[in-house]
């Protein structure tokens, strides 16, 4: 069903070799996978940058398949939707996250952490199951992916707003529904960057009666209040703000990892009964070490959510729409990739760049 | 409404330095709490022994308030009441826990930990808030304690056989409720003692699909297969027990505690989305270092709790009266208790002392 002229390679940013991370990407021609009639083409719009992307980049998380093309928060136009894809079709609006295939079915997949699934492909840098097709992400002008990972974007929300909600937004948004964020209930978010700034959004737009951002310095306590929160705390220059704010959150989302963060004064913010969900991973992952006491005294939990399931995507996207959530973004032209990285490594997004086509 | 004569000081096993914990308590008068219409005498029949009794009696955890009568699994025969008591009536069998009194309102009350009340009196070793009144446990001939803290117990159950379920059943049956343990579950419990071998009973009891009784050694197989568990597990002695039961269970209540345990391996065993509590508290606390990509990769939680509510008392009972549970325990008589602790320190309990008068 292709209504426009689709080539038969697609075209994106390309890493060779680690030092792409370091803005030395290359724009160059790659395979798509095998069409199949699970599939769908889109034509991309925009494509956010996500810490992942450099990562992968430099082959942080392990060996990179090189060459690679990231990109995992991908928005665009459907252009070929095959006979087997239900919810969508050409024309629409669409974007894809950080999944580009899974079963689906498994414990993995239910929970929303397909990327676990023993049949997931990654939308950039996996190998597809036949051994041969190799994903590739949004830094580019085309995507292939299945359709069951392909989500529509209601009209309301701009292309260009939704997509950072395909990875940064559902990464908070999944564990606080899953973990009772709603009126009644008072959220804190630990750092305040690209994932931070969705979680103070979106936990008010849920309802919790108070949000409270939670970073080290007070440099950021004008923006997080015109976020939305209610209250600020700078970890690094507040004095006794643990002991001040103890026992007053019921969850707490954690998107800053480090083997050295307060890690015991945090949990001593949760009310009894609380969950502290973490959803960054420090290098290696150590988290500091908590004490049993805290645990057992307090009744608390202390958990960790990875990204989120399709149905938790549109989800949102919905929530979105409907609250007119707006994130703060700074759009970048997609052929000044290699610069938006570097920006990017530098902390410069307040709080999320954007390439566009 | 006193119906028998009840002496106005009681007498019991009072420790008056670290050393009673050696098996040094001297039998002894003291001077119950002041008698409010709120209270309950209870003439003691029987009392378990309970790890915290050796704690306070040594100042294990803090300076103890000398002279100390331990004991919190008390049994016996209510035999005065207070006016305003509506639960209980003369003559009634009761059992009082680790909690002689709280506000019950609090959010520490609602959520089983009411050690932590701002109102709360522990059984023994602590001062009532008029300063005066100290509390004393049941290592005795009575025991006075606060009517919302008594509870009747079911006629099916033998009176031996109730006490140590009143903490060390509770400890383990509380969080197995409140993390969903019944039918279509897999359950593990950690450790094979006092509190281990109410998990095994409990777990099925509450109609768990399988329950895994986990511990160093293959020594206790035997009776943890007797007890009712599907499997068992000898974490030193299983070749690749890890990676064999790797994804099996939904929840895993942990009543061992060292810095040394296999924490990494334990978490390993949870399916997705999986809770793991710990009951149990290492001196100093510190538990393994937990790594973030555990808990995120899996969308796993490690939380903690301390005793139950008496209301969870009330419904544990029931449930062992209703299921026929057996606890596995060896009746001492009241005049050996010194050397029950001697015992019951050198690991000797399968899996419970209960003292009898």
């Amino acid at each position: 069903m292709s209504t426009e002229q689709i080539p038969e390679k697609f075209s994106g940013w390309l890493g060779h070799e680690p030092e792409a991370a370091k803005g030395k990407m290359v724009w160059g021609e790659f395979e798509p996978k095998t069409f199949e009639e699970t599939d769908v083409d889109i034509k991309i719009s925009h494509c956010g940058i996500c810490g992942s992307d450099i990562h992968m980049l430099s082959s942080g998380w392990g060996p990179t398949p090189y060459p690679c093309c990231v990109g995992h928060e991908i928005v665009g136009k459907a252009v070929r939707v095959g006979k087997e894809v239900k919810n969508i079709k050409v024309g629409d609006r669409v974007g894809v996250g950080a999944q580009a295939q899974s079963c689906l079915e498994c414990e993995d997949c239910k929970n929303g952490n397909m990327t676990y699934c023993k049949k997931a492909v990654n939308t950039y840098g996996s190998v597809y199951p036949n051994g041969k097709d190799k994903s590739y992400g949004g830094y580019s002008n085309y995507n292939r992916t299945h359709g069951a990972f392909v989500v529509k974007i209601p009209e309301k929300i701009e292309s260009a707003d939704a997509a950072p909600m395909l990875c940064g937004g559902v990464t908070v948004y999944s564990p606080l529904v899953r973990n009772g964020c709603g009126p009644g209930k008072t959220v804190g978010i630990v750092g305040v960057g690209g994932l931070g700034h969705f979680g103070v959004l979106f936990a008010k737009a849920l309802g919790a009666d108070r949000v409270v951002g939670i970073s080290r310095k007070n440099d950021k306590r004008d923006d997080v209040l015109k976020l939305g929160a209610d209250k600020y705390i700078a970890t690094g220059e507040d004095k006794d703000w643990a002991s001040e704010n103890a026992r007053t959150l019921d969850l707490i989302i954690c998107t800053v990892s480090s083997e050295k963060m307060p890690m015991s004064e945090y949990l001593s913010l949760l009310k009894v009964g609380g969950t502290f969900i973490q959803v960054g991973a420090p290098d290696g992952g150590n988290l500091p070490p908590i004490n049993a006491f805290t645990l057992i005294g307090n009744g608390i939990k202390v958990g960790g959510s990875l990204i989120g399931t399709p149905q938790e995507i549109e989800e949102m996207l919905q929530l979105a729409a409907d609250k007119g959530i707006k994130p703060w973004i700074e759009v970048r032209p997609m052929k000044e990739a290699n610069q938006a990285i570097i920006d990017f490594e530098k902390g410069m997004p307040r709080y999320r760049f954007v390439l566009e086509n």
